[in-house]
């Protein structure tokens, strides 16, 4: 065993047996099981990698779970009519829309119209919020964040004081892994693409969450010794020994791993975690619908 | 004059003079003025010299502003039942309970009461969520934060790929002015109680913001030659040359300010701003209630 590696695959695994032992008791207590439905709009690679990765570990818990699949010309209406009746589906506890959507559709407006309990990717507003304001608790914690954290936490990788540095500050990841970060009281730095310093901000990195985007971007001396490296990239290169003629690689290159303290592969890593903490999140929201509906 | 000087008092006076250029053509044009009220709870100096800047402001600029005194130890019922009254006045346009509250007091729920469309302090969550994600943008956006970006502008500051460190995450100037920095593509770190090596990160700042919240806390050995300094901090300390027999001092050393290359001074730099922007705020606020209620 490779005692740098952060094995999200495993961690991962754990807790969905938890969820699974939990599931499969509120069945056995005669509640319906917890059901999901993912929207995914258009060809992309790599969320169509992503959803089935969901829908694979939605089957293994005992989850219900649909997938809708739309072509990437979709008409917007069609897409706000499927989440109305989504809405209103008692057997539905979890909707998903796959981002990002191809740009002719309003992104804010389709997932501003997911109802904030069925939200289990925690983009609303107002979990967004929540979670940027001290003395205030957010209904969902976005998946792939929150499983970087928990990583962290079942690591037992210090946070508190530390330097925290995220590149990418989108609403899915960059963002609000920096307000978590914040409230586990790291020093938290925020870089971007017009960051002009990017190398060596990183160095001064305790804790560096890579969520650019971009294959194999952070180098070796960018490390700061015995760093703490989380992996959110999941880039597709070209690679002619696969059947497929891709593989998946992260945003950091790998040889930066010895550098460093700790650090999550791609694949393997965070990608097993957002999928876990989404589970949570669907289980989080049926049982709050059982409790709200009286059915226990 | 001092080159060095970035001087909130004479720029948050010429907009006080736009403002107030606007309400008198809005009152000859047969509106009521704006009208704003503002309720102070407890005995604190800094709370008390706060607002009566903001009354003066108010009566300075034609606006009708009340204010409401509670004491410290007033019943959170009263304060719920006021600001359930002032959502329902139609010549309150603006509401805001001045902040910090005594501890007995929940912050969070006495904010939450205030409605959106009166909330000219831009605390409440909603507005946090908008302006913490990418294309979504905030009814309001809190006073203090935007008096300093605004500062920045007017000054013509570099903000975008530039090092901006934030020193404070309060719900109230800390997280706003990081987002906001971070919206006009500065880079951005968030310092706070718990960071180990302040001094250091401080060096690396472009632009500091100092809202901390402790007497002349930052000092000249922690500025990197050339930056821009914002204080933001009030703090009262002892002084028995004045008749009040303390004076206000910011959080950064005036022995700093030779290093900078620009700073705000205390007083007469960020706080007559967070009034300006106040001012704004409310005037938006009632700009946008008589568009809906067509008194034009």
């Amino acid at each position: 065993m490779n005692p740098k590696l952060i094995d999200g695959k495993a961690t991962a695994a754990d807790i969905t047996s938890e969820i699974k032992k939990r599931v499969s008791e509120l069945v056995q207590a005669g509640h319906p099981p917890p059901g999901i439905t993912v929207l995914l709009i258009g060809d992309r690679t790599d969320s169509a990698t992503y959803v089935s990765m969901k829908q694979r570990a939605c089957q293994d818990i005992g989850f219900v779970s649909n997938i809708i699949k739309y072509p990437k010309d979709v008409d917007e209406d069609q897409i706000v009519k499927k989440l109305n009746e989504l809405n209103s589906d008692p057997l539905v506890h979890g909707i998903l829309v796959q981002l990002p959507l191809p740009p002719h559709l309003d992104e804010k407006r389709i997932t501003g119209l997911i109802s904030i309990e069925k939200d289990v990717d925690g983009f609303h507003v107002i979990n967004m919020g929540k979670l940027a304001m001290k003395g205030h608790e957010p209904n969902t914690v976005p998946c792939t964040p929150k499983g970087c954290l928990e990583l962290l936490k079942r690591y037992s990788i210090p946070i508190s004081g530390k330097n925290a540095v995220v590149l990418g500050r989108s609403n899915i990841v960059g963002i609000p892994m920096a307000l978590l970060l914040l409230n586990e009281n790291a020093t938290v730095t925020i870089c971007h693409s017009k960051t002009e310093n990017i190398p060596e901000i990183c160095r001064t990195a305790d804790i560096l969450v890579a969520a650019i985007g971009r294959a194999q971007y952070v180098k070796r001396d960018w490390i700061k010794p015995g760093a703490t490296i989380i992996d959110v990239g999941m880039n597709s290169i070209p690679d002619a020994t696969k059947k497929s003629g891709y593989r998946l690689v992260g945003d950091v290159d790998p040889d930066a791993y010895d550098v460093a303290g700790m650090y999550t592969p791609v694949p393997g890593g965070v990608g097993p975690m957002t999928v876990a903490m989404l589970m949570q999140n669907t289980l989080n929201s049926a049982l709050k619908w059982y409790a709200t509906t009286a059915h226990e």
